[in-house]
């Protein structure tokens, strides 16, 4: 835990101004550099005023209550682990730092529900809840570094996703305060209700522009009690894609379908030379599917079915040592790529029919622009992660006549997937990063609803300001 | 169809008001009757306006745009088979019958998904996609008769939601005539999106409050493989609770499981006397569990493992036919108790730990009323309809002497539910009639929250005023 400076803050005027006896603020240069951004490496301008640490509810709107006096914006923030910019605070504004919200009321393992504070870390919400054979669905890759708070923000999701669904899924219910400082509690504890409108899911994902968590009533789910891992290689893109694609068409429904294309597996292969018995070809694809609970191994032999006739080469283990060893590829994906140099770490999705497609595009404009991407997708989801290298030199001698960039080939990509029908964003969010391409992504109409929206729940737009949607200066009237 | 009068209306003021030439609209005295209620048999004060019958999305936007230009307020109008009052239309409104928006538009197999009109009838669309070899997951009870529009409207459940979710989950993107007459589109086709906030679940339940559904692009699944159903008696509801709440909490993902009460079981037998080899006893209870998917064998398996210690019998069968007449007792339930006279259709949901406890309670109310109710679950998500008589008269002397009604019989249930941490509603939607129960279901914060999304969205409460929310009168400021 970071030490605290004083309880002070002066804002952009010179003025002291205290929070309040009980809100720890720190004002130490590294604190404010820290909180200009978070794990895309974007950076805002300017350093924020302080980091408030609340440790309570009534601290949360204790600081909000006097960023609203002051007209400071304040800037949530969780673990920092946001890839869109979402947390970076920039100039004069307020970081609210919610790990200090950090408590599990209550896991209540016969109603299969917690009850927890926006700073827990995902995985330890995970394990305390294994403690009573009971598991948190959501997996984003960051669970053991984000907070269930970041998570219901941007609406994490997954590898897990396809079958046990994404965070706005698992959340019940929401403690959120707003703008004007007021606490107000969203949702039910009853498995469905349908009172009023779903303010639980407008919340989540809205990127702490709406207000902040400062409490959340989670669904939990029994772990499974079987599990069968395959991992199958092909030729190409394509042949994985197709057999991803009929594993879904069949009603077989996968807790995890991760396919990684030729780059990630010569990335992968080159941490770890052990890891393929034949090191990945030119064109190899990688298919990773996990089946679990009663039906895993039925449906896993259902998988073998379809996927063997067109695989090269197929492996299924109900060994957990083994399955972790098969899985081994997709957890080396994004540590074998990064070490390679800086990456834009991206998240489109895509119409499952348009998967391979999608792939072959990105090779293609990964290629053409002599910037090096490595591509791995949650299948089932039509997710596609595209790593963008953002270090790498241009590589062939066209892309050197022009100013290619990193983020030229990522909005190559982000163009590609509106144009195949898909979304820039399927699982970080919009954050500062992709706001220019909302225009593209976003009806007109919604855009302006959203506008309405925010400006309803923060007329002085004092909430997290510059992220997630529009234009906030001017909503409509 | 209903034949249609002519193209004008009439409004409160005697001034003759043409809609435009191609929005046909029906005044006729019957159809006006029509509209004022809905299948809870609640009759709104007074007649409305007329019924408007666009036939295309531009004809929607031409008659809100007459309605606001004129000051009428509107009512969205699907089949009318709503329970709790939301279709019902007014003195002075305008109805806006949606059933001719009823063309599907697009089932996309590869994808998965269908691009439907709001009038669709839901079975209808199941049924064309089952042609493809996909389902249409929700299935409230109305499924023959209700239609997509009125779903979304309530954000309707039914049997197969534990396993397949409810009409929210089924929803990727609407296509909404707001208030203002704009047309707006939300969500993607993309399997996951995390661009902007989550407008598609806020107008998904929102009874028509906030806008009207003129087009939606909702996922489908692959059918079922295989399936198995298993039909269990116990002694007493409590024994077929804990039953249920064992099979859930083993991580059985049952596609089916419905709880009936001794009190449906006996209108059951006396409906069709040949149902039960043996007559429903005092205080018996029987469980309906389907599986399905690949998994649907061993699902079963260990259901009976959980079960047949405890049960008094148990049956059961893959064979379709079989399977139907295990699940008949379900199906004739509510036929079995609407034969007895007008009932009350309710639908409150509680903690899973707490449906005994809840089911108990009902036959306590019940039996201190002296006001017949007749209960059943779907257990895994923890709704309980309890079915209460409101044409029978007060059975006990207790019950005569103080003024007990089937009205009150419901209220002290909806109590109950509320006492136990539950809901009020589960998957009907607030409508008229649970809106006085609003204040205690719902926090004063997210009310007022409603209250101003509703005033930025509508600020004339031009969309079916007096439905689903609080006070529209006076929004916050």
């Amino acid at each position: 835990m970071t030490a605290v400076a004083h309880r002070r803050v002066d804002d952009t005027d010179g003025r002291a101004v205290d929070l309040g006896r009980s809100v720890d603020v720190d004002t130490r240069s590294e604190a404010l550099e820290a909180a200009r951004t978070d794990r895309s490496g974007w950076r805002a301008p300017g350093q924020p005023l302080a980091v408030a640490k609340p440790r309570s509810v009534a601290e949360v709107v204790a600081t909000i209550r006097w960023a609203a006096r002051n007209r400071v914006t304040v800037v949530p923030r969780g673990a920092g682990s946001g890839l869109a910019g979402g947390a970076a605070a920039g100039a004069g504004s307020l970081v609210l730092d919610l790990t200090g919200l950090n408590r599990i009321h209550r896991i209540d393992p016969d109603d299969a529900l917690a009850v927890v504070e926006p700073g827990v870390v995902t995985a330890d919400l995970d394990r305390a809840a294994r403690r009573h054979g009971l598991g948190y669905p959501p997996d984003p890759g960051s669970v053991e570094i984000s907070t269930i708070g970041g998570n219901i923000a941007t609406n994490a999701g997954g590898l897990r996703c396809a079958k046990y669904g994404a965070t706005r899924d698992a959340v019940l219910a929401l403690d959120m305060v707003l703008a004007d400082g007021s606490l107000i509690r969203t949702g039910s504890a009853a498995p469905r209700s349908v009172v009023g409108y779903d303010l639980t899911s407008l919340f989540v994902g809205s990127e702490g522009t709406l207000g902040v968590v400062v409490g959340a009533t989670v669904r939990l789910t029994p772990l499974a009690a079987h599990q069968t891992t395959i991992a199958a290689r092909f030729a190409d893109v394509e042949a994985a894609a197709e057999a991803a694609a009929s594993i879904v068409r069949a009603g077989i429904r996968p807790a995890m379908l991760e396919l990684l294309d030729a780059a990630t597996l010569r990335a992968v292969a080159a941490l770890d030379p052990d890891l393929f018995a034949t090191p990945p070809a030119a064109d190899d694809a990688l298919l990773l599917v996990r089946t679990d609970g009663y039906g895993a191994a039925a449906e896993a032999a259902a998988v073998e079915d379809l996927v063997a006739p067109v695989a090269r080469g197929i492996r299924r283990t109900e060994n957990p040592d083994q399955a972790e060893q098969l899985v081994r590829a997709r957890r080396l994906a994004l540590p074998a790529v990064e070490r390679l140099g800086a990456v834009l770490i991206e998240d489109i999705c895509v119409p499952r029919s348009k998967l391979a497609v999608a792939i072959r595009e990105i090779e293609r404009i990964s290629a053409e622009g002599g910037v090096r991407v490595f591509t791995f997708a949650h299948a089932a989801d039509g997710i596609v992660h595209p790593l963008v290298l953002a270090g790498s030199a241009p590589t062939s001698a066209a892309a050197q006549a022009v100013p290619y960039s990193a983020q030229a080939t990522a909005d190559a990509i982000f163009t590609l997937a509106l144009d195949l029908g898909g979304s820039v964003t399927g699982e970080h969010g919009i954050g500062v990063l992709k706001r220019r391409w909302l225009a593209a992504a976003l009806d007109p109409g919604a855009s302006a609803v959203t506008a309405a929206i925010k400006h309803a729940l923060d007329p002085t737009n004092l909430l997290n300001p510059g992220k997630a949607i529009g234009s906030q200066d001017h909503p409509p009237t």
